[in-house]
């Protein structure tokens, strides 16, 4: 196959695009691969879409590896099945929805779960039907508030999304791992670097989830790892909590007068000074930080939290909001910010700087059982016999030796607070650094979450009815283009791995010379004999370095000039990455090419 | 490839599903192959997924042949552009509308043109680039009032729409004729008669247009042949008008009194009883029948159009909704039905049986100019001279001798009565039959329509803007499966042509001894090894009647059983079409099979 560069649909541009500010978004725009038709969402050139075929078609045989069978669900569905399932409320803003001309509601599907489920409880109903896994590659929607960078976070994109059935856990188990091993192949085969974390389940539900991040520094995901080889999202570090103290023998705790001390850092100099104690100085670790949270479910109430936590850490919003979903009324993703004047108003219970969970077990002030009726959780750390000081609810006093279970309680525990670097990995592995990548996968144990909802049983061996046991199971493919686009490029353009590059080899004819052209034209048909894919610039009119630049540009692997050098019967063959050039004679330059692009 | 029916995500379904009423949505359904998700939207079973590829398959090869480019454009589109085509009005209740979070309008395409011009116009300026040819295969979306008959009208469905920029008129012929060619060659790879129909327009615009028709009594578009080869549409045949009479020596007009006429049929008993005629009686088709009739326009409102017909010929309201559009003051698809009571009661000059265009050209009754103001049109056969028996206004009275041109006129010519079987073909190629076909796909000469109205210029050679003239192609991919499934199968189930077929033997291990398993295994894995697709029923507990049962439901080409026979060393080999069916030696099998499969 030969794609001549005088008829292929393309235009390379020297500028980015202004609202470009991703290297790989830039670049798929500049060559010509992908064009915006509205934002976040992409029409595919023919470049892009030779592209995007490979990084499917790599899927597909991985998919069918482990023995997944491909279906392909609308895009458009009903409201009914998400209503049971309450996504249809628990998406939020995030949803498209519509309706028909009847007035009934539909969906553009942003993930297919309820199809999925629902398919399989239409054709099978026993437990002799299982294990069974489906993929789909297939558009999907998600109404982003900011879309951005290009194909990375989009509106209209790709996934491949597979679901599996089991009978029990340990066929879910089996199956998520052969999953695991596919998404892992499919990551290597496409030469794209990804790093398994561990992840909270978030709005999915379900148990067991890992993502697969790509590392670079423009992820919107930060991930932690140590050196003994923990890996988690950042949502999902857990902190060890430490050891409860007994506090049988503890001082009760008393209120000091603390004027002017709203925040930590004046609160610590305010104890140093009115109660020194042997141990050493009062620092901001003695406190406990009651930070008051509104948390906008997806139903569009908005809730009062409030989050204790130690004074040394600040609260992390997106930790937060990744655990708090068991805490909450209903499922589904949340946004958590900090309360503003019109939310603390309604309460008037808390004391601006001076809150705290009230200073006896009898008389909360915080907490669903408190005064204020308020959810009150609280970090790790804070753990029975731990003794804190903390606002006393009144202005210009604190309580000292506040001890939890002895004279406050709270309604739950939540992973509130930042990860530091240099923080413990849970599993004992060292301490942890930070890092940023882009999820480009993410497989999850669900569970019976959705078969209970939506009523998929089979009969077991013994002619009982069970429930099935599911597997989520997800790929960006479109996102792969762009991660791939972000991780093969350098100041010239892109630079494809073989595994998915738009064609094998870019042939340039240099010059105006007629015998350039014929020798050109005769090698690019006989690469394309030798099946490889051949992209060729025949623009007759075109100079070398507008030729080269778009090579350069558009990064097929191999590079492929007859010019000059052919009077001396040689061609240069260039490899787009490594820059390594070679003349090579006309004879051997087929042979050559083939050679490097099986090697 | 063995797709083995022991863990293949199927279930045959013996009972037809309820809301089928054709054979293939029915034997589809049943067959495993699709599944409905919502009216009108299905989802992609694993065998239906495969022979849908094929025929995808089949499109591309085509279209790459002819030099068109692949592209993906989004389904989910912004207003814009089909604001600016007046489409966003123009398609009704027929599109799909949708609002983003932050309240901007989206609808799911319907169709692309406007986008595909907007990318032209984006990347392309000089009619050096052209003449280009893009297509897609991408979803598209009509909110159909009644979808039916599964995949032949659905909401959601797939087509292949291609589009051609030319420069010049000439060129738009040369990529219409490649584009003819490249549908031809695809229908007949398919294996899908078709008949290359004259079209209207419609509410696309643009000039020349032809659909492709498969012939079959289910299918939704009526259209005429004749012996002479001459084939349309029944909406786009045309009435080769009479000549026009010189009505010098015609005799003035008379009103006579006709009481209890409203109907043609009394009216023609009253004229032969009260005005005999000494050329032989008065017949319907002496009389000039007035019909109002209702158009709902795009914008919602409601237009009066009166219609005059010879007395002996019906109105075809498709006719009129396909002829109409010239004669409104907006384009885009409209609904046209006979005037109700409500209508007519907004115009009391209308003489319920009694309707006439008036007794002189100076006070017109109907016609934009007469004292009713509703648009009057005429069916060709009204011409200059041609003198008629019609209404006077007056209930109880007709006028006769009323001459067209002499005495009255129209605001225009319309093709508004029904095709008659036996009716000359315009061409003079010999009189009319008629026909029943499922459109498989149409192409357009657009023209400079939608290059226009989104500005679409390149640079002529010599260096001035140009608009680009274009052609618009359609196939209906998985319309095509269904006529496939329609057109192919029998009292059994399905028989799919090898080219689209979801495999190319299915093998069929009949009985319960290991020794006909193990056979089974080894001939199942020795075809996949030649090179074919093999569906395999390893199921140990189903009956051989069930087993035979789902292979004929499913219509793999080729059925090979292993059975009985083995014992003395032979498999049957049967062809699902014909049902032909040999004994064959087991060491013979698989190069029978190849054989059969690659004839």
């Amino acid at each position: 196959m030969v794609l001549r560069l005088s008829t292929l649909f393309l235009r390379t541009l020297r500028e980015d695009p202004v609202d470009a500010e991703v290297a790989s978004h830039k670049l798929l725009i500049r060559a010509g691969y992908i064009r915006r038709a509205a934002p976040g969402i992409y029409t595919w050139l023919p470049l892009g879409l030779r592209v995007l075929r490979k990084v499917e078609g790599i899927i597909r045989e991985e998919m069918a590896a482990i023995g997944s069978q491909e279906v392909q669900f609308p895009v458009l569905l009903p409201r009914e099945p998400y209503e049971v399932s309450n996504r249809w409320t628990e998406y939020g803003e995030g949803l498209f929805r519509l309706q028909d001309r009847k007035g009934a509601d539909y969906l553009l599907a942003p993930t297919h779960e309820e199809m999925f489920t629902l398919l399989v409880k239409d054709l099978y109903s026993s437990y002799k039907d299982l294990p069974l896994s489906l993929y789909q590659i297939q558009n999907k929607y998600r109404d982003e508030a900011r879309p951005r960078a290009g194909l990375l976070r989009g509106r209209e994109f790709i996934m491949k999304d597979s679901y599996s059935f089991d009978i029990d856990d340990d066929g879910l188990e089996a199956s998520y791992q052969a999953h695991r091993g596919a998404y892992l192949r499919i990551f290597e085969r496409l030469g794209l670097e990804v790093v398994p974390v561990t992840a909270t389940a978030g709005a999915m539900g379900g148990s067991k989830s890992e993502e697969f991040l790509h590392p670079t520094p423009i992820g919107e995901d930060t991930y932690v790892r140590s050196a003994g080889g923990y890996t988690a999202n950042v949502e999902a570090v857990t902190t060890v909590p430490p050891e409860p103290i007994d506090f049988t023998a503890a001082p009760a705790a008393q209120v000091l007068d603390t004027p002017d001390t709203p925040t930590i850092e004046t609160l610590v100099t305010a104890a140093n000074a009115i109660a020194p104690r042997p141990e050493g100085p009062w620092t901001a670790a003695d406190t406990l930080k009651n930070v008051v949270l509104a948390v906008d479910l997806p139903t569009g109430e908005r809730q009062i939290v409030v989050v204790g936590v130690p004074g040394d850490r600040a609260v992390d919003l997106k930790r937060i909001e990744a655990n708090i979903g068991r805490h909450l009324p209903i499922g589904g993703e949340v946004a958590v910010e900090a309360a503003g004047e019109e939310d603390l108003k309604k309460h008037p219970g808390l004391v601006k700087g001076y809150i705290g969970p009230g200073l006896s077990l009898d008389k909360p002030v915080l907490g669903t059982e408190g005064s204020t009726k308020l959810l009150f959780l609280v970090d790790p750390r804070v753990v029975s016999g731990t003794s804190w000081i903390t606002g006393a609810n009144e202005s210009g006093k604190h309580v000292f030796g506040l001890v939890a279970a002895r004279d406050f309680g709270w309604d739950g525990v939540i992973e509130a607070v930042e990860v530091r670097e240099g923080d413990e990995a849970p599993d004992g592995s060292g301490p942890l650094e930070a890092a940023r990548g882009i999820e480009m996968g993410h497989i999850f144990q669900l569970g019976r979450k959705y078969a209970e909802v939506l009523d998929l049983k089979v009969l077991d061996a013994n002619g009982k009815l069970q429930v099935v046991t599911m597997g989520s199971y997800g790929v960006g493919v479109t996102r792969a283009v762009a991660a791939l686009a972000e991780a093969y490029h350098d100041e010239k353009g892109l630079a494809w791995p073989r595994s998915v590059a738009p064609a094998d080899v870019h042939v340039v004819a240099v010059g105006r010379g007629e015998e350039i052209f014929a020798a050109a034209d005769r090698l690019a048909g006989e690469l394309a004999d030798a099946g490889l894919e051949v992209i060729y610039d025949d623009r007759p009119k075109v100079s070398p370095g507008v030729k080269f630049g778009d090579a350069e540009l558009l990064g097929v692997p191999t590079i492929l000039a007859v010019g000059r050098g052919l009077v001396d019967g040689v061609v240069e063959i260039k490899d787009r990455t490594t820059g390594a050039a070679e003349n090579v004679a006309l004879e051997q330059a087929v042979a050559y090419v083939v050679n490097a692009t099986r090697g």
